[in-house]
């Protein structure tokens, strides 16, 4: 039998099917793109496809209302061909697309991290000047009593220029020389690196072709982000992102290496981070930059250590399997053209060091961007990516954990969730006595609804246990006009009907999504504990908290308190410092010291497995309450 | 109109065509091989297609009998498309294919020469050990108390076992690591090379897999020849050759150049050498070693100035233009991943030295394994291939030169010429009175006449000389059953008819071939003259002649003497010492010091440009007869 999908703004695959056969697996088959966080086992409710011919087994599932499945629409994971069938599968590489944003330089919040990153490194006695070169050269012209070759000639140029003591001119430049130098009549511009006195040429240009571009790139779990920036100014060119395209193959790391130790998932894996993610960022940020992208001479790559094993194509099994082995915590050697990614091909991708199996290069790197490795105080850094990463400790000691959060915080796991983008709601208000919700959705003004990101919720169910509509344990205590049950009683909370929100369908969050990031939330707050209590000191103690991560600036810390996410620590102590992955990233791209400087703090830096670490579990089990089962914890919670 | 070339054993290519288009034009537009040795000037006879259909407007040919023309065969260079016509190509490549050897190994004299070779760079105080190694390692196996990455663990092990300082672990090496190490129990073979204390790791293999392998290759205009060898013993492996498929752009350098300079030319002539001919070439050889490619870890190549640059894909055009500026004369950084050779990746491929536009590293490298550079006697080296290029010197100087003889020394521009493999006639003697010929023909006893190589072609002109048959300039003098004149009056030595013959056609010689076989000697040996008069020498003060190229072992020194190709000196001081580039590139494969002193013999190398010497033209008009203008030159010549 044969399954027809029909991708929307695309053309239909055909796959031989038979009975039996589970429809998202057949789509993996068939390489036909369908968004799967939580890999198919129709829980995340993502993997939507609408049944257009013929007929399906179906489980029914919570997230198809009876409406909905009316219409045609099916979770394919939960779905078993019995037949010829055709459905349509929502393109999801333009709502990548379309999630794509390159505007977000004009952001001073973020100009300001970038600043105020750039400031304490150059404090902290790092220079921001790095290996790559741009240098015109006026290269002698031959004559029929000097026919030295071209190759000669150009190397005398840039040994005079530079003062070096060798050129290495390698195939790529070697193959364009000829014609390059005839044609700028001599004048060339080239671009390159100087290591060792050594200057490798890595392009050759006419002579009014002389920026050159580093690309710090920070790899998260479920998003991408990427600035371009010139490498002799450090000044920011271009900054976009969009989802990880891996997210159709699991939402989570250990889903992603399982897809990946499949026959041909590495390769599928690796196709879906360089071809379908990098590659058109890259592409678009030249574009707004206007640059070529042979232009690109350095990236550096913060990502935790399976994005970069899943980047590189490196059997990730090890990391997922007992005694969990990586092929590397810090490795050099990648070019840009081991990856074929947009840029010199030459260009060296930096890789900022793991430091275990589950605390990465975006940690490191956002270390190193967060200071701690030079402050006096005692600070905590918390990283709220898809996964929760800590790093305490200053100057003298750095120790470090991870714990599986989730992706909550970026909006997975929740039914109406998304990333901090146009469209969703970052900070909410909750009247006590009308339950009437007051918000603020991200985008132009006049921007309708479209979702809940990690702040928002954080809001949301801060307001909900603050005017009693849920309880501690995050269940519906109080009914109302925007208090709904469905069949099976479960409660939600109404944001914004479907006649109100962008899409037509309800936003609310409901009992599950509560629950989720109850877990979420419980995960981080113990870590915190865990972590605090292996160096024998306590949440006081602690002199600053830096909050990095998707969760977007919006994140309210006085809410955050009180749900019982973070320690009850006066409010001062927090600070908000964006993506510091790629913060750390940019610093490494513009900086040999800084890139120098990771690798040493990720040498010192101290792992601590929390899931062998005794007391963990209870720790987490107590926290997984508004705000906590020790209520004593949290003084200044406020509640109804 | 619609031209079909209708391919031997391949489908058919259809191409669009106007009235009065060129069909050989036609053909490399839409990329047909046909073999075209002198570019399309109608000179050499060798781009014949069969009519199959429709009509072609064709102007008269000598190459063309008027029964082959009745038979439909054309020149494709002489025809001019007036209709819908359909022709058939004889496939070239399947030629390439067949003519391709690779049991060349079992020649003693082969042998021998590499042997003598490799002892007298031993001999002169040359190692024959490289920078290349295989190793094996066990590694420590992971436990969950000792989880350090899989790339540390390997590097801590190369260093003890090879004593170097760092260890660098290519992408192409990473990406099997973990999987290699745990296939084969932590113990396995790593092969790589070592340079400044550092070792790059190449290739990761089961630990019994160690077989590391150099491949030498010698890239003549004409012909192309490999040999494998093991680089821990320098034994060779597996040895073949092949004609170079860039031959259908044109014969000599100049015309491949022109070809190259055309729109996507540069690649199509670097396709044609290297996906055309060196892939199939190595592909063939590892299969017959029983090696994969990605065991090679090193190359050089022994090429002249052009086909250097064409190799590379380099502009050639400045080597033909005034001031004759090539990118390059030496040049490092090619590996093996640069030209997608099937070989490991990152095998360097060492490229023997240029010096000049028209001498080139197949001379740098044949000087090398001629030993000139390490005698006190003064030696003269002649490399016949396609060009004619000479060295004159000892240990004191080395002056070179180049004269562009053209290919008939490898039976180009000779109608029945072909190079020296099976159904060749290598050597010929005739008789006086009888005017019969008796010959050797290359190959198995009873394997028929295909053609004349070289050696053949020199003998045979030597003999109708000495035996009257021709005269000083070239032309039939004698008359009998053996000689043939066509209605033009231009006479032909008939040296099997068509039933005698492999093909079924003629193998004759005729006035052109001579005329042409006269002036490319005549080239050699007014370049002699001329080079040594350049540094004021007679040929009485040659100590030694060494003589190289694909003319073939079965060069007969005195009647090369007696057609007034050599000087005349005595027979004794004549040595033919085989492809002397192919026997200098295995040297500089096994041996880094042979590298070196390659480099070296290049820089002490004066060049003289020939075409700009006073008195050279004279000295080559007054070469172009039998023996020579000035018989007293040659008072050993046999004649009539």
């Amino acid at each position: 039998m044969k399954v027809t999908f029909q991708i929307e703004n695309a053309g239909p695959v055909i796959i031989d099917a038979n009975p039996g056969d589970n429809l998202l697996e057949l789509a993996r088959r068939a390489n036909v793109a369908i968004d799967a966080p939580c890999s198919g086992n129709g829980s995340c409710g993502k993997c939507r496809v609408k049944l257009l011919e013929g007929q399906l087994d179906t489980i029914p599932s919570r997230h198809i209302s009876d409406e909905e499945f009316s219409e045609g629409w099916r979770l394919s994971c939960n779905c078993k061909v019995v037949g010829d069938v055709t459905v349509l599968v929502p393109d999801i590489a333009s709502a990548y697309q379309s999630r794509m944003k390159t505007a977000d330089l004009s952001s001073p919040q973020e100009v300001a991290i970038f600043t105020a990153c750039q400031d304490s490194l150059k404090e902290a006695g790092i220079a921001f000047t790095n290996s790559c070169r741009a240098v015109t050269v006026t290269v002698a012209e031959p004559t029929l009593d000097d026919t030295m070759p071209d190759n000669e000639r150009l190397t005398w140029a840039l040994q005079e220029a530079l003062g070096v003591d060798k050129v290495r001119i390698p195939y790529t430049v070697m193959t364009r020389l000829a014609s390059t130098l005839r044609e700028n009549g001599f004048t060339v511009c080239v671009k390159g690196m100087v290591e060792d006195d050594i200057f490798t040429c890595m392009d050759i240009c006419a002579p009014d072709d002389r920026k050159i571009v580093g690309c710090a790139i920070d790899i998260g779990t479920t998003t991408v982000t990427m600035v371009l920036c010139d490498l002799e100014t450090g000044e920011l060119l271009a900054k976009g992102s969009s989802g990880n395209g891996q997210i159709r193959y699991g939402a989570d790391v250990i889903n992603r290496i399982i897809e990946s130790s499949r026959t041909g998932g590495r390769k599928k894996l690796q196709d879906a981070i360089v071809k379908e993610t990098l590659t058109p960022i890259i592409a678009n940020l030249c574009k707004t930059a206007g640059i070529s992208a042979r232009s690109i001479l350095r990236l550096c790559i913060g990502a935790n250590t399976t994005m970069n094993h899943l980047l590189l194509g490196v059997d990730a099994d090890p990391v997922r399997m007992e005694p969990y082995i990586p092929s590397f915590f810090s490795w050099e050697g990648l070019t840009a053209q081991d990856l074929k990614l947009p840029a010199n091909p030459l260009a060296p991708i930096l890789i900022a060091p793991n430091i275990g199996s589950y605390v990465g290069g975006d940690i490191t790197a956002g270390t190193l961007a967060a200071g701690l490795w030079n402050c006096d105080e005692m600070r905590l850094f918390i990283d709220l990516g898809t996964n929760g990463e800590l790093v305490f400790g200053n100057r003298d000691f750095l120790m470090s954990c991870a714990c599986s959060a989730g992706p909550a915080f970026e909006g997975g796991d929740i039914s109406c969730g998304m990333r901090a983008t146009d469209g969703a709601i970052e900070a909410a208000t909750i009247d006590a006595d009308t339950m009437e919700p007051s918000f603020t959705v991200i985008g132009e003004p006049g921007q309708k609804v479209v979702g809940i990101c990690g702040s928002g919720i954080i809001d949301i169910i801060s307001e909900l246990f603050r005017t009693g509509i849920i309880n501690a344990r995050g269940l519906f205590a109080r009914e109302g006009s925007r208090v709904k049950r469905d069949q099976h009683g479960m409660g939600r909370y109404v944001l914004a009907a479907p006649e109100e929100s962008e899409t037509g369908r309800e936003v609310a969050i409901n009992e599950v999504d509560i629950d989720n990031f109850i877990r979420a939330k419980g995960a981080i707050f113990s870590a915190i504990e865990t972590l605090l209590n292996s160096v024998d000191m306590t949440v006081d103690m602690i002199d600053t908290v830096y909050v990095a991560g998707g969760i977007g600036s919006g994140i309210n810390m006085k809410n955050a308190v009180n749900i019982g996410m973070f320690p009850d620590v006066e409010l001062e102590k927090f600070q908000y410092i964006g993506n510091s992955s790629l913060t750390g990233a940019y610093a490494m791209t513009v900086s040999d010291q800084a890139a120098a400087k990771c690798t040493e703090v990720a040498a010192n830096m101290t792992y601590l497995e929390l899931s062998t670490y005794p007391g963990y579990m209870d720790s987490f089990v107590a926290a997984c309450f508004l705000p906590h089962t020790n209520a004593g914890l949290f003084p200044n919670c406020n509640r109804f």
